[in-house]
Protein backbone atom coordinates (compact mmCIF):
# COMPACT_ATOMS: atom_id res chain seq x y z
CA UNK A 1 0.00 0.00 0.00
CA UNK A 2 1.30 3.56 -0.86
CA UNK A 3 -0.22 6.88 -0.59
CA UNK A 4 0.84 9.28 -3.52
CA UNK A 5 0.99 12.90 -1.24
CA UNK A 6 1.55 16.78 -1.80
CA UNK A 7 2.88 18.17 1.30
CA UNK A 8 1.54 21.80 0.78
CA UNK A 9 -1.54 20.38 -0.79
CA UNK A 10 -5.06 21.25 1.06
CA UNK A 11 -6.47 17.71 -0.05
CA UNK A 12 -3.59 15.50 0.76
CA UNK A 13 -3.71 17.42 3.97
CA UNK A 14 -7.46 16.13 4.84
CA UNK A 15 -6.48 12.58 4.54
CA UNK A 16 -3.15 13.10 6.45
CA UNK A 17 -5.37 14.77 9.44
CA UNK A 18 -7.59 11.78 8.88
CA UNK A 19 -5.35 9.30 9.91
CA UNK A 20 -3.20 10.89 12.29
CA UNK A 21 -6.55 11.56 14.18
CA UNK A 22 -7.03 7.44 13.24
CA UNK A 23 -3.75 6.49 14.74
CA UNK A 24 -3.14 4.85 11.19
CA UNK A 25 0.04 4.94 9.49
CA UNK A 26 0.72 4.13 5.41
CA UNK A 27 3.75 4.19 3.41
CA UNK A 28 3.63 7.88 1.24
CA UNK A 29 5.55 9.17 -1.64
CA UNK A 30 5.65 13.22 -2.02
CA UNK A 31 5.01 13.95 -6.03
CA UNK A 32 6.81 17.01 -6.86
CA UNK A 33 4.32 19.26 -8.18
CA UNK A 34 6.71 22.41 -8.83
CA UNK A 35 8.99 20.07 -11.09
CA UNK A 36 5.62 18.83 -12.67
CA UNK A 37 5.85 15.08 -11.96
CA UNK A 38 2.29 15.10 -11.41
CA UNK A 39 1.81 15.19 -14.93
CA UNK A 40 3.83 12.58 -16.18
CA UNK A 41 2.86 9.35 -17.92
CA UNK A 42 4.06 7.61 -14.34
CA UNK A 43 1.90 9.61 -12.13
CA UNK A 44 -1.04 10.30 -14.69
CA UNK A 45 -1.59 6.14 -14.59
CA UNK A 46 -2.29 6.16 -11.35
CA UNK A 47 -4.25 9.52 -11.30
CA UNK A 48 -5.17 10.53 -15.09
CA UNK A 49 -6.27 14.50 -13.38
CA UNK A 50 -2.84 14.52 -12.08
CA UNK A 51 -3.75 15.55 -8.71
CA UNK A 52 -3.25 14.30 -5.08
CA UNK A 53 -3.60 12.04 -2.62
CA UNK A 54 -3.96 8.87 -4.87
CA UNK A 55 -4.05 5.83 -2.66
CA UNK A 56 -2.50 2.03 -4.21
CA UNK A 57 -3.55 -0.90 -2.66
CA UNK A 58 -1.18 -4.23 -2.54
CA UNK A 59 -3.46 -5.89 -5.05
CA UNK A 60 -2.87 -2.66 -7.39
CA UNK A 61 -6.43 -1.19 -7.66
CA UNK A 62 -6.00 2.42 -7.23
CA UNK A 63 -7.96 5.32 -5.19
CA UNK A 64 -7.97 8.69 -5.37
CA UNK A 65 -10.29 11.48 -3.42
CA UNK A 66 -9.61 11.97 -0.52
CA UNK A 67 -13.19 10.86 0.61
CA UNK A 68 -12.56 7.81 -1.06
CA UNK A 69 -10.09 7.07 0.67
CA UNK A 70 -10.61 8.23 4.56
CA UNK A 71 -13.57 6.21 3.87
CA UNK A 72 -11.78 3.25 2.76
CA UNK A 73 -10.09 3.27 6.05
CA UNK A 74 -12.88 4.43 7.96
CA UNK A 75 -14.62 0.59 7.22
CA UNK A 76 -11.37 -0.83 7.98
CA UNK A 77 -11.00 0.93 10.99
CA UNK A 78 -14.58 1.97 12.66
CA UNK A 79 -13.08 3.49 16.02
CA UNK A 80 -12.75 6.19 16.63
CA UNK A 81 -15.57 7.01 14.64
CA UNK A 82 -14.80 10.16 12.03
CA UNK A 83 -17.97 9.79 9.50
CA UNK A 84 -20.71 9.63 12.08
CA UNK A 85 -22.13 6.39 14.52
CA UNK A 86 -25.65 5.48 13.24
CA UNK A 87 -27.85 6.42 10.16
CA UNK A 88 -28.53 10.22 11.47
CA UNK A 89 -24.94 11.10 12.43
CA UNK A 90 -23.91 9.50 9.31
CA UNK A 91 -26.18 11.93 6.94
CA UNK A 92 -25.14 14.96 9.34
CA UNK A 93 -21.69 13.99 8.62
CA UNK A 94 -21.99 13.60 5.34
CA UNK A 95 -24.08 17.43 4.90
CA UNK A 96 -21.66 19.31 6.96
CA UNK A 97 -18.50 17.98 5.07
CA UNK A 98 -20.27 18.73 1.87
CA UNK A 99 -21.12 22.65 3.00
CA UNK A 100 -17.72 22.91 4.13
CA UNK A 101 -16.22 21.59 0.56
CA UNK A 102 -19.12 23.35 -1.44
CA UNK A 103 -19.32 26.71 0.30
CA UNK A 104 -15.74 26.79 1.94
CA UNK A 105 -12.94 24.63 0.63
CA UNK A 106 -13.91 24.36 -3.09
CA UNK A 107 -14.46 28.14 -3.67
CA UNK A 108 -11.36 28.95 -2.00
CA UNK A 109 -9.62 26.14 -4.11
CA UNK A 110 -10.90 28.36 -6.70
CA UNK A 111 -10.29 31.88 -5.45
CA UNK A 112 -6.69 29.97 -5.37
CA UNK A 113 -6.52 28.66 -8.83
CA UNK A 114 -7.91 31.73 -10.98
CA UNK A 115 -6.03 34.48 -8.74
CA UNK A 116 -2.72 33.71 -7.01
CA UNK A 117 0.73 33.95 -8.68
CA UNK A 118 1.33 30.13 -8.40
CA UNK A 119 -1.42 28.86 -11.15
CA UNK A 120 -0.63 31.82 -13.74
CA UNK A 121 1.38 29.49 -15.74
CA UNK A 122 -0.93 26.61 -15.42
CA UNK A 123 -4.08 27.25 -16.05
CA UNK A 124 -5.79 30.22 -17.97
CA UNK A 125 -7.61 32.07 -15.08
CA UNK A 126 -10.42 34.17 -14.60
CA UNK A 127 -9.68 36.65 -11.92
CA UNK A 128 -13.46 37.93 -11.79
CA UNK A 129 -14.07 34.24 -10.76
CA UNK A 130 -11.84 34.19 -8.17
CA UNK A 131 -13.17 36.86 -6.69
CA UNK A 132 -16.80 35.83 -6.83
CA UNK A 133 -15.71 32.58 -4.80
CA UNK A 134 -13.49 35.09 -2.49
CA UNK A 135 -16.71 36.90 -1.44
CA UNK A 136 -19.04 33.68 -1.39
CA UNK A 137 -16.61 32.27 1.16
CA UNK A 138 -16.91 35.35 3.35
CA UNK A 139 -20.70 35.01 3.07
CA UNK A 140 -20.94 31.28 4.19
CA UNK A 141 -18.48 31.42 6.91
CA UNK A 142 -20.92 33.69 8.79
CA UNK A 143 -23.11 30.62 8.00
CA UNK A 144 -20.79 28.71 9.51
CA UNK A 145 -20.62 30.94 12.99
CA UNK A 146 -24.20 30.92 13.31
CA UNK A 147 -24.48 27.19 13.17
CA UNK A 148 -21.61 26.62 15.78
CA UNK A 149 -23.40 28.48 18.44
CA UNK A 150 -23.50 26.16 21.27
CA UNK A 151 -21.43 23.35 19.62
CA UNK A 152 -18.25 22.51 20.06
CA UNK A 153 -17.43 20.74 16.42
CA UNK A 154 -19.34 20.93 12.72
CA UNK A 155 -21.53 17.87 12.43
CA UNK A 156 -21.74 15.61 15.77
CA UNK A 157 -20.22 15.88 19.01
CA UNK A 158 -17.27 14.21 17.41
CA UNK A 159 -14.43 15.40 15.69
CA UNK A 160 -15.10 14.28 12.36
CA UNK A 161 -13.85 14.56 8.45
CA UNK A 162 -16.45 17.88 8.11
CA UNK A 163 -14.43 19.05 11.05
CA UNK A 164 -11.43 18.52 8.61
CA UNK A 165 -12.57 19.52 5.37
CA UNK A 166 -13.24 22.99 6.76
CA UNK A 167 -10.52 23.17 8.40
CA UNK A 168 -8.09 22.47 5.46
CA UNK A 169 -10.63 24.75 3.48
CA UNK A 170 -9.94 27.83 5.58
CA UNK A 171 -6.13 26.84 5.92
CA UNK A 172 -5.74 26.97 2.00
CA UNK A 173 -7.53 30.50 2.72
CA UNK A 174 -4.78 31.91 3.54
CA UNK A 175 -2.62 32.26 0.51
CA UNK A 176 -5.46 34.31 -0.45
CA UNK A 177 -6.54 36.91 2.20
CA UNK A 178 -9.58 34.28 3.27
CA UNK A 179 -9.56 33.66 7.21
CA UNK A 180 -12.60 33.48 9.41
CA UNK A 181 -13.24 36.78 10.76
CA UNK A 182 -12.71 37.95 14.58
CA UNK A 183 -16.61 38.88 14.91
CA UNK A 184 -17.91 35.85 13.88
CA UNK A 185 -16.72 34.29 17.79
CA UNK A 186 -18.13 30.95 17.42
CA UNK A 187 -16.24 30.02 14.19
CA UNK A 188 -13.36 31.64 15.57
CA UNK A 189 -13.40 29.59 19.04
CA UNK A 190 -13.84 26.38 16.54
CA UNK A 191 -11.15 27.37 15.11
CA UNK A 192 -9.04 27.77 18.01
CA UNK A 193 -10.23 24.39 18.78
CA UNK A 194 -9.15 22.36 15.52
CA UNK A 195 -5.89 24.25 14.87
CA UNK A 196 -4.57 23.37 18.06
CA UNK A 197 -5.32 19.61 18.26
CA UNK A 198 -1.52 17.56 17.95
CA UNK A 199 -2.88 16.32 14.47
CA UNK A 200 -3.53 19.62 12.58
CA UNK A 201 0.12 19.72 11.38
CA UNK A 202 -0.36 16.19 9.79
CA UNK B 1 -41.30 13.45 7.10
CA UNK B 2 -40.91 15.74 3.86
CA UNK B 3 -38.57 16.45 1.09
CA UNK B 4 -38.44 19.59 0.01
CA UNK B 5 -38.30 18.98 -4.02
CA UNK B 6 -37.38 21.32 -7.61
CA UNK B 7 -38.75 19.89 -9.98
CA UNK B 8 -36.51 21.07 -12.39
CA UNK B 9 -33.46 20.96 -10.41
CA UNK B 10 -30.63 18.94 -11.04
CA UNK B 11 -29.43 17.91 -7.20
CA UNK B 12 -33.40 16.84 -6.33
CA UNK B 13 -32.87 14.75 -9.35
CA UNK B 14 -30.45 12.84 -7.81
CA UNK B 15 -32.27 11.85 -4.58
CA UNK B 16 -35.52 11.30 -6.73
CA UNK B 17 -33.58 9.07 -8.72
CA UNK B 18 -32.24 7.27 -5.71
CA UNK B 19 -35.60 6.91 -4.21
CA UNK B 20 -37.33 5.40 -7.25
CA UNK B 21 -34.27 2.85 -7.48
CA UNK B 22 -35.08 2.05 -3.89
CA UNK B 23 -38.52 1.92 -4.16
CA UNK B 24 -39.37 3.89 -1.24
CA UNK B 25 -41.67 6.63 -1.26
CA UNK B 26 -41.57 10.08 0.76
CA UNK B 27 -44.07 12.88 1.21
CA UNK B 28 -42.73 15.53 -1.37
CA UNK B 29 -43.13 19.32 -1.61
CA UNK B 30 -42.04 21.73 -4.49
CA UNK B 31 -40.71 24.84 -3.68
CA UNK B 32 -41.18 27.24 -6.37
CA UNK B 33 -37.80 28.73 -7.47
CA UNK B 34 -39.15 30.72 -10.29
CA UNK B 35 -41.48 33.16 -7.61
CA UNK B 36 -38.32 32.84 -5.10
CA UNK B 37 -40.15 30.66 -2.55
CA UNK B 38 -36.65 29.50 -1.83
CA UNK B 39 -35.35 32.57 -0.62
CA UNK B 40 -38.44 33.26 1.13
CA UNK B 41 -38.17 33.86 5.36
CA UNK B 42 -39.87 30.14 5.78
CA UNK B 43 -37.79 28.31 3.37
CA UNK B 44 -34.94 29.71 4.87
CA UNK B 45 -35.26 28.43 8.25
CA UNK B 46 -35.05 25.13 6.44
CA UNK B 47 -32.20 25.55 4.45
CA UNK B 48 -30.33 29.24 4.67
CA UNK B 49 -28.74 28.67 1.34
CA UNK B 50 -32.15 28.50 -0.12
CA UNK B 51 -31.52 25.32 -2.27
CA UNK B 52 -33.23 22.17 -2.54
CA UNK B 53 -33.73 19.38 -1.88
CA UNK B 54 -34.40 19.17 1.98
CA UNK B 55 -35.84 16.82 4.12
CA UNK B 56 -37.14 17.37 7.44
CA UNK B 57 -37.42 14.52 10.11
CA UNK B 58 -40.88 14.02 11.85
CA UNK B 59 -38.58 15.28 14.92
CA UNK B 60 -37.73 18.32 13.05
CA UNK B 61 -34.53 17.58 12.06
CA UNK B 62 -33.29 19.37 8.56
CA UNK B 63 -31.15 17.29 6.06
CA UNK B 64 -29.90 18.57 3.27
CA UNK B 65 -27.67 17.86 0.65
CA UNK B 66 -28.41 15.60 -1.92
CA UNK B 67 -25.87 12.66 -0.71
CA UNK B 68 -26.40 13.42 3.23
CA UNK B 69 -29.99 12.40 2.46
CA UNK B 70 -29.40 9.31 0.12
CA UNK B 71 -27.12 8.28 2.57
CA UNK B 72 -29.90 8.37 5.47
CA UNK B 73 -31.75 6.35 3.46
CA UNK B 74 -29.37 3.52 2.51
CA UNK B 75 -28.58 3.60 6.60
CA UNK B 76 -32.01 2.57 7.01
CA UNK B 77 -32.61 0.04 3.89
CA UNK B 78 -29.29 -0.85 2.71
CA UNK B 79 -30.85 -2.97 -0.21
CA UNK B 80 -30.53 -2.90 -3.30
CA UNK B 81 -27.20 -1.31 -2.38
CA UNK B 82 -26.53 1.89 -4.18
CA UNK B 83 -23.25 2.45 -2.25
CA UNK B 84 -21.55 -0.05 -2.02
CA UNK B 85 -21.07 -3.46 -0.82
CA UNK B 86 -17.84 -3.29 1.40
CA UNK B 87 -14.99 -1.26 2.35
CA UNK B 88 -13.31 -1.14 -1.14
CA UNK B 89 -16.63 -1.10 -3.46
CA UNK B 90 -17.95 1.88 -0.96
CA UNK B 91 -14.53 3.73 -1.51
CA UNK B 92 -15.11 3.07 -5.35
CA UNK B 93 -18.59 4.65 -5.50
CA UNK B 94 -17.43 7.59 -2.97
CA UNK B 95 -14.38 8.16 -6.14
CA UNK B 96 -16.54 7.95 -9.10
CA UNK B 97 -19.13 9.56 -7.39
CA UNK B 98 -16.90 13.07 -6.21
CA UNK B 99 -15.31 12.71 -9.97
CA UNK B 100 -18.82 12.78 -11.31
CA UNK B 101 -19.40 15.59 -9.04
CA UNK B 102 -16.61 17.45 -9.25
CA UNK B 103 -15.16 17.32 -12.77
CA UNK B 104 -18.43 17.20 -14.26
CA UNK B 105 -21.90 18.10 -12.44
CA UNK B 106 -20.16 20.79 -10.81
CA UNK B 107 -18.50 22.74 -13.76
CA UNK B 108 -21.64 21.98 -15.41
CA UNK B 109 -23.78 23.46 -12.70
CA UNK B 110 -21.27 26.57 -12.82
CA UNK B 111 -20.80 27.10 -16.71
CA UNK B 112 -25.54 26.99 -16.51
CA UNK B 113 -24.87 29.59 -14.07
CA UNK B 114 -22.42 31.67 -15.60
CA UNK B 115 -23.75 31.90 -18.85
CA UNK B 116 -27.42 31.21 -19.35
CA UNK B 117 -30.53 33.40 -19.15
CA UNK B 118 -32.31 31.87 -16.41
CA UNK B 119 -29.45 32.97 -13.96
CA UNK B 120 -28.88 36.78 -15.97
CA UNK B 121 -30.93 38.50 -12.30
CA UNK B 122 -30.07 35.87 -10.25
CA UNK B 123 -26.48 36.17 -9.64
CA UNK B 124 -23.48 38.29 -11.13
CA UNK B 125 -22.35 36.33 -13.74
CA UNK B 126 -18.44 35.00 -14.82
CA UNK B 127 -19.22 34.22 -18.36
CA UNK B 128 -15.69 33.07 -19.16
CA UNK B 129 -15.73 30.94 -16.27
CA UNK B 130 -18.56 29.05 -17.58
CA UNK B 131 -17.00 28.57 -20.87
CA UNK B 132 -13.87 27.66 -18.74
CA UNK B 133 -15.82 25.35 -17.26
CA UNK B 134 -17.67 24.04 -20.24
CA UNK B 135 -14.42 22.87 -22.20
CA UNK B 136 -13.27 21.20 -19.06
CA UNK B 137 -16.07 18.93 -18.86
CA UNK B 138 -16.04 17.91 -22.25
CA UNK B 139 -12.31 16.99 -21.51
CA UNK B 140 -13.16 15.00 -18.41
CA UNK B 141 -15.75 13.36 -20.50
CA UNK B 142 -13.16 11.53 -22.58
CA UNK B 143 -11.44 10.02 -19.19
CA UNK B 144 -14.77 8.62 -18.22
CA UNK B 145 -15.31 6.70 -21.53
CA UNK B 146 -12.06 5.35 -20.58
CA UNK B 147 -12.54 3.99 -17.83
CA UNK B 148 -16.01 3.02 -18.56
CA UNK B 149 -14.30 0.34 -21.41
CA UNK B 150 -15.60 -2.88 -20.69
CA UNK B 151 -17.31 -1.80 -17.82
CA UNK B 152 -21.64 -1.56 -17.62
CA UNK B 153 -21.37 1.12 -14.60
CA UNK B 154 -19.76 3.47 -13.18
CA UNK B 155 -17.97 2.16 -9.85
CA UNK B 156 -19.00 -1.58 -9.18
CA UNK B 157 -21.04 -4.24 -11.02
CA UNK B 158 -23.85 -2.46 -9.76
CA UNK B 159 -25.97 0.86 -10.74
CA UNK B 160 -25.17 3.26 -7.74
CA UNK B 161 -25.49 6.74 -6.99
CA UNK B 162 -22.22 7.45 -8.94
CA UNK B 163 -23.90 6.69 -12.05
CA UNK B 164 -26.97 8.92 -10.38
CA UNK B 165 -24.26 11.93 -10.26
CA UNK B 166 -22.79 11.59 -13.40
CA UNK B 167 -25.99 11.59 -15.36
CA UNK B 168 -28.11 14.28 -13.57
CA UNK B 169 -24.95 16.09 -14.19
CA UNK B 170 -25.24 15.40 -17.73
CA UNK B 171 -28.40 15.74 -18.15
CA UNK B 172 -27.95 19.53 -16.82
CA UNK B 173 -25.62 20.26 -19.67
CA UNK B 174 -28.46 20.09 -22.42
CA UNK B 175 -29.03 23.87 -21.00
CA UNK B 176 -25.65 24.51 -22.07
CA UNK B 177 -24.81 22.78 -25.11
CA UNK B 178 -23.05 20.09 -23.49
CA UNK B 179 -23.56 16.43 -24.31
CA UNK B 180 -21.65 13.04 -25.02
CA UNK B 181 -19.91 13.24 -28.33
CA UNK B 182 -20.65 10.29 -30.93
CA UNK B 183 -17.33 9.32 -30.70
CA UNK B 184 -16.76 8.37 -27.19
CA UNK B 185 -18.50 5.14 -27.49
CA UNK B 186 -17.79 3.68 -24.02
CA UNK B 187 -19.80 6.82 -22.54
CA UNK B 188 -22.44 6.74 -24.94
CA UNK B 189 -23.64 3.46 -24.83
CA UNK B 190 -23.76 4.08 -20.60
CA UNK B 191 -25.71 7.07 -21.30
CA UNK B 192 -28.51 5.00 -23.40
CA UNK B 193 -27.91 2.08 -20.49
CA UNK B 194 -29.22 4.47 -17.38
CA UNK B 195 -31.14 6.84 -19.70
CA UNK B 196 -33.61 4.12 -20.03
CA UNK B 197 -34.01 2.88 -16.87
CA UNK B 198 -37.21 3.05 -15.54
CA UNK B 199 -36.28 5.58 -13.22
CA UNK B 200 -34.39 7.68 -15.36
CA UNK B 201 -37.12 10.65 -15.23
CA UNK B 202 -38.25 10.34 -11.93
Amino acid sequence: MKLYDLNAGSNPRRVRIYLAEKGLEVPMQAVDMMSHENEAPDYLKINPLGKMPALVLDDGTILTESMAICRYFEELNPDPPMFGRDALEKAQVEMWNRRAELEVAIPTAQCFQNTHEFWKDRLEQVPAWGEACKAKVFDRLRMFDAHMEGREFLATGDYTVADISLQCGILLGKAVGIRVPDELENLSAWWRRVTSRPTARA
